[in-house]
């Protein structure tokens, strides 16, 4: 069976109710979007902010606070690290930006005393769910890491397949994309890629299959594999997980998606001690869900293993 | 009005009839794209190569080979060479592969003595119509040049351009594409990019408009320029052209429009003598078709010209 967005809001609602917090909460998409998550029970929330503000907006889009708490912290930087520091000591599972600037809120994800900085590295996953191909497409590096390393790839492929196994995708087939198939020695990207996969292979880049250098049709598209007789390859058409070799052709190929595809999609920041939500205002209400459902069901996987 | 691909037909047919010269011609998809174009009046053709296996495969095909002329040559280079002389001494107006490597092709219009190089850079283009979008959308290079330098990506300017003009844009809009929309200095492509849009402003870079850097929703999608507030730009979600930071980004962003996105489309090799047809086996009868179009309409906008 096809797993989709519906598939990643029903884990979210099986398992353990998450906790949001919520950095400048005084936005009235933000709090829409985490009624609603509230609502469908896919996570509590705390919104910290200004409590006038966050009350008034609530009043004027009709949005309902029941069962949310908030926390009254006027000042934008503080509020966020009240809100980071929360999640930081377990407080709550999930950290979400609110009303400010993106450079801002991730200044506190890095705060070295309450922020959620780990040992890992920290990228950034969007997943997609697309009619007509038939499994959940995540895609990285898209928006976080400019020009990742090789080394800086195998940790994307690392927090890719985590989010994966937590939107219940066993064993993830991992394309390292490229405009080719083969490496060619003046093209480093698909010198990478084969890199990659040989890592794969020895066990150095676990709990997946990685196939590269893919061309993106090969990558997904089952009928252009056939065409290119892609016999031998482990990746024919069923990738679960793109990897990009930067974020130049990762941010095109992503917008080019998101605007010119029918889908449904959610994103966050992974590789941190939680799951971080960073929508922008141009995402429509449903993606901001659809990012809270993922980040829930990554903080249930992190839960557990715990 | 929108121009779309039927446009492109109709310009190709009111205009003087064009000729096509194709290298090792036994090939059925091409035949049959070959017989539909001179069907419908946008391409008379000359089919270089073994004659027995053309007439064989037409009568195996239900294709009519008549109008058509048969040069006999059995020999893939040779034939290959004796169809490329006759566009370089200007018998025919276009040159296609047939049933060739592509790099054995690439060979013959490299050609020396009876190759199509000019002083101008060659460079690829691909011509999208897409249902939603209200204008053409063409995309280079994502297919021949690896990584161009930022002269390169002027020349590549240069010939989209005119292949826009001969599809009937007056002042084609080009967005030179990044991830982000301002210039970042650890990233070499924005500071190209705002160096073309400034050799635009300065009359270097002539009859078009282009503004850069450009992620792809601003540079294609209105209602998110008018989301991120793009005001003061040249571009907002109206471009006809999109310049690629390399092949990379190029090349997945093409493929994943290809094959995730509804659209016609149809693409050459530009910057040659003559405009240069290299479809791959996969593209479908009527990719190869517009194809043959988008070479006559350059054919006589070159015919126009001389």
């Amino acid at each position: 069976m096809k797993l989709t967005f519906d598939s990643i809001i029903e884990l979210a609602q099986r398992g353990k109710r998450m906790k949001l917090a919520v950095a400048s909460a005084q936005d009235s998409h933000v709090l829409a979007a985490v009624e609603t998550a509230h609502k469908i029970g896919i996570a509590d929330a705390i919104l910290v902010g200004n409590r006038v503000k966050i009350e008034k907006l609530a009043v004027e889009n009709g949005i309902s606070l029941d069962g949310l708490e908030i926390i009254n912290e006027e000042e934008g930087e503080k509020s966020a690290l009240k809100a980071v520091e929360m999640v930081h000591f377990g407080e709550a599972d999930m950290y979400m930006k609110g009303l400010m600037e993106t450079k801002a809120f991730l200044k506190t994800v890095l705060d070295k005393n309450v922020g959620l900085r780990t040992d890992r590295l920290m990228s950034h996953i969007a997943v997609f769910d697309i009619p007509g191909y038939d499994r959940l497409l995540s895609m990285s590096d898209v928006a976080f890491i400019p020009y990742p390393t090789l080394d800086e790839k195998r940790q994307i492929i690392d927090n890719c397949v985590g989010v994966a196994k937590a939107c219940g995708v066993a064993m993830p087939k991992v394309a390292v994309l490229s405009s080719i198939e083969t490496v060619n020695p003046k093209m480093p990207c698909t010198i990478e890629a084969a890199e990659l996969a040989r890592m794969n292979e020895e066990g150095i880049i676990k709990d997946c299959i990685v196939d590269g250098p893919l061309s993106f049709d090969l990558a997904t598209a089952p009928e252009a594999a056939l065409h290119k007789n892609a016999s031998g390859r482990k990746i024919v058409g069923d990738a679960d997980i793109l990897i990009f070799p930067d974020i130049q052709a990762g941010n095109i190929t992503y917008k080019c998606m998101s605007h010119m595809v029918n889908h449904r999609s959610g994103c966050i920041l992974t590789g941190t001690k939680a799951p971080t939500i960073l929508t922008s205002r141009s995402d429509d209400m449903e993606t901001k869900v659809n990012s809270i459902a993922l980040a829930a069901v990554v903080a249930q996987q992190n839960n557990n293993n715990k």
